[in-house]
C-alpha cells in the first residue's frame, strides 16, 4: 500500500515542479535551490575579454541532481536537464602567494533543455535578476557550443566527473579543448 | 503509524551512515559521493608556493548536506560536519584568452569535526587514497585556521553563501581575508 502511494505521487511531483520553471511571462526562473544542486566544475578567467583582468571573473556550473544521475547511467542530458553558470568577481587572497578566491554574483547564465520550448537555449541573468527571457542572440552562444562541445552542445570535457561517462556512451567527441 | 516508522528508522540510519566512516583501521575514509555534496566554493593558486606556478592548482569544497542544512539554520557547523577539500590541476582554456579550467585530481583534504576524536581534524588524501590517517602536523593546520578562519577553525569567509548566515547568528570574526 505505502508502494503504490509513492509510485503514484511521483510523477505528479515532478510535472508539478517543473511547470513552476517558467513565469507567467515565460520567462525561465533562477531555480531558487540551484547552489545545493550538483556541482560541475569552476573555471576562472573563461570570459571575452582581450586584456587580462586583475580580478579574472570565477565561473561554478551546476546541475540539477535528476539530469545529473540520468548522465551517469545514460552517458547523455535528459529532457528538462539545466545547466546554471554562475560567475563571481574573484579577490585576492591574503593568505597564499597569488591565489584568488570568489566573491560576489556579477551575472547567471542558465542553458536549458526543454522539448516544448525547441531544445537547448541559453538565458541570461543579472545578479539581480530572478527570471530571465531567452538570451537575444542564441545563434553567438549556440555557435561556439556546437563547434566546440564534447556533448550535443555542452563543454562536457571541462566536467572531469562526466568526461570518462559520456566515452563510455560513445557520446563525446573530441575537440581542442583539454580533457586531460 | 508511518510516521512512527520514520521516527524510528531515521536515527538508525544516521548512526549506521557515520559509523561506516571511519576503516577499522581508524582511518577517515573518503567519502564516495562527496562530488553530490554541497558545494562551498572554489579558489585558484591557494597553496604554499613561494612562485607562481604556470598550472596552479583549483580547490573545490564540498560539505556533507546535513551539516550545511544546519548550518543554514545555526550559522555554526554541528558535530560530524565533514569539509572536503579537492585539489585539481588547471589547464588552459583553449576558447578564452588567459582562461583556466580543472583537469585531474592531485590531492584531497578532509577537515572533520568529530567529538569522539576530540573535535576538528585535517585529514590528507593521494589522488588515489579512499582512506587517511590524521595529518602529522596537525599544529601547522590549526595555527593558521585558528588564526584566520571566521567561524571556528574554517574559512567561511571564503564561502559566499554562508558569510552573511554565520554573521547573522554572530558566529563571524573579522579577519583579513576577503568578504566582498
Amino acid at each position: 500500500m505505502r508502494l503504490r502511494t509513492r509510485v503514484l505521487l511521483l510523477p505528479l511531483f515532478a510535472a508539478t515542479s517543473f511547470a513552476q520553471t517558467y513565469t507567467v511571462d515565460g520567462e525561465l526562473k533562477l531555480p531558487p535551490d540551484y547552489r545545493q544542486w550538483v556541482f560541475l566544475s569552476s573555471g576562472i578567467g573563461m570570459d571575452y575579454s582581450k586584456e587580462p583582468s586583475a580580478h579574472p571573473i570565477f565561473d561554478n556550473v551546476f546541475v540539477n541532481p535528476p539530469a545529473y544521475a540520468e548522465f551517469l547511467k545514460t552517458g547523455a542530458w535528459p529532457d528538462k536537464t539545466m545547466l546554471v553558470k554562475e560567475n563571481r568577481v574573484s579577490s585576492d587572497d591574503p593568505l597564499s602567494n597569488g591565489g584568488k578566491v570568489q566573491t560576489s554574483v556579477v551575472s547567471r547564465e542558465i542553458h536549458i533543455k526543454d522539448a516544448s520550448h525547441g531544445g537547448w537555449l541559453f538565458y541570461g541573468y543579472r545578479a539581480d535578476s530572478q527570471s530571465a527571457k531567452p538570451v537575444a542572440k542564441q545563434e553567438v552562444c549556440t555557435g561556439c557550443h556546437s563547434k566546440n562541445g564534447a556533448t550535443e552542445t555542452t563543454f562536457v570535457q571541462y566536467y572531469p566527473t562526466l568526461v570518462e561517462v559520456a566515452k563510455q556512451h560513445n557520446n563525446f567527441r573530441e575537440t581542442s579543448a583539454p580533457e586531460k
